[in-house]
């Protein structure tokens, strides 16, 4: 039985954040990369989904993450799973707050498990662009999360920003179903 | 920026396990097993939380998980999901349906995070021992789960128990929380 696991993100997302990391970026940026990342993944063989979290004083990239479901045969290696992890090693913290005041923006809104990792990550803002029905649309299951989700999380002190530039974020999703990648 | 990590369960984990992995446990043994990983993880300065994915065709414990939140600095590494991680490792599976039938035994109800991880990780039965109640009793927070979270597991063909050995778990959460530990 292994007890351990040695986890990397892949070297094209590390050499992306190497060529972008040392400039702010503001809401709109970002989301842009996280759908840069989204997409560059699936063509990587990853599913359709990024995430970042940044620094909300300076706009500066502290993590990224995509989805490595498949390849790191890990059903919990969502893109925003993947990019709070990575964020807490970069912090040396299990709890983002006591740093300082960070971000998670996901190029697409959270499935029933990233939702209830949000409060014990530490953000303060989550910024999402595709929704529910794009992925849904395309066959991807968000799973029981409540209705209410976002005031859900607005009740415990998070801001939430859905739909920013949804219209791009969804058309990886919806470019993703059309070459018949793998849904799950 | 650090681009990876290497995640390792604690050797104390590693040796019980060892000492009890040869033999098949029915499902008051594992729930046994569970409580007893969550009462050495407080003692090792852990969570008071544990989980096993166990193989319903022969009842063999194919992986166990602590909560390593703090001992780690992941808000990620709650119980099940080290536990389901560890299995999916094992396996070579990011979904344990694909390679048999598989329980998870928690020492514990999930939380929000880990009750929306269940659908993605493949187990098609879930055993519980304390509740929501008394892990709120002592502090915890179980974040925003829906109210009829079993019925929505039940609903995607999980079958769900709760309240196995609910007394002796509860007492794990109650002494961790008299000694005070750090809640979270």
């Amino acid at each position: 039985m292994k007890q351990s696991f040695y986890f990397q993100l892949p070297d094209w997302l590390v050499n992306t954040l190497d060529g972008i990391s040392s400039g702010p970026l503001n809401d709109q940026a970002q989301m842009r990369l996280a759908i840069k990342l989204s997409q560059t993944n699936t063509e990587q063989g990853g599913g359709p989904f990024a995430a970042l979290v940044v620094n909300r004083a300076d706009n500066i990239i502290v993590a990224a993450g995509v989805n490595l479901v498949t390849s790191r045969n890990l059903s919990c290696a969502h893109a925003e799973m993947v990019a709070i992890s990575m964020a807490q090693q970069n912090l040396d913290c299990y709890r983002l707050s006591d740093k300082g005041d960070f971000q998670l923006v996901s190029s697409c809104e959270p499935c029933a498990m990233c939702f209830g990792a949000i409060p014990w990550s530490g953000v303060s803002r989550v910024l999402c662009g595709a929704g529910k029905a794009d992925a849904e649309a395309v066959g991807f299951d968000e799973g029981p999360k409540p209705q209410d989700w976002e005031a859900a999380l607005e009740h415990r002190g998070i801001e939430v920003v859905t739909g920013l530039l949804r219209i791009e974020a969804a058309q990886v999703l919806a470019s993703y179903a059309d070459s018949r990648g793998e849904v799950y």
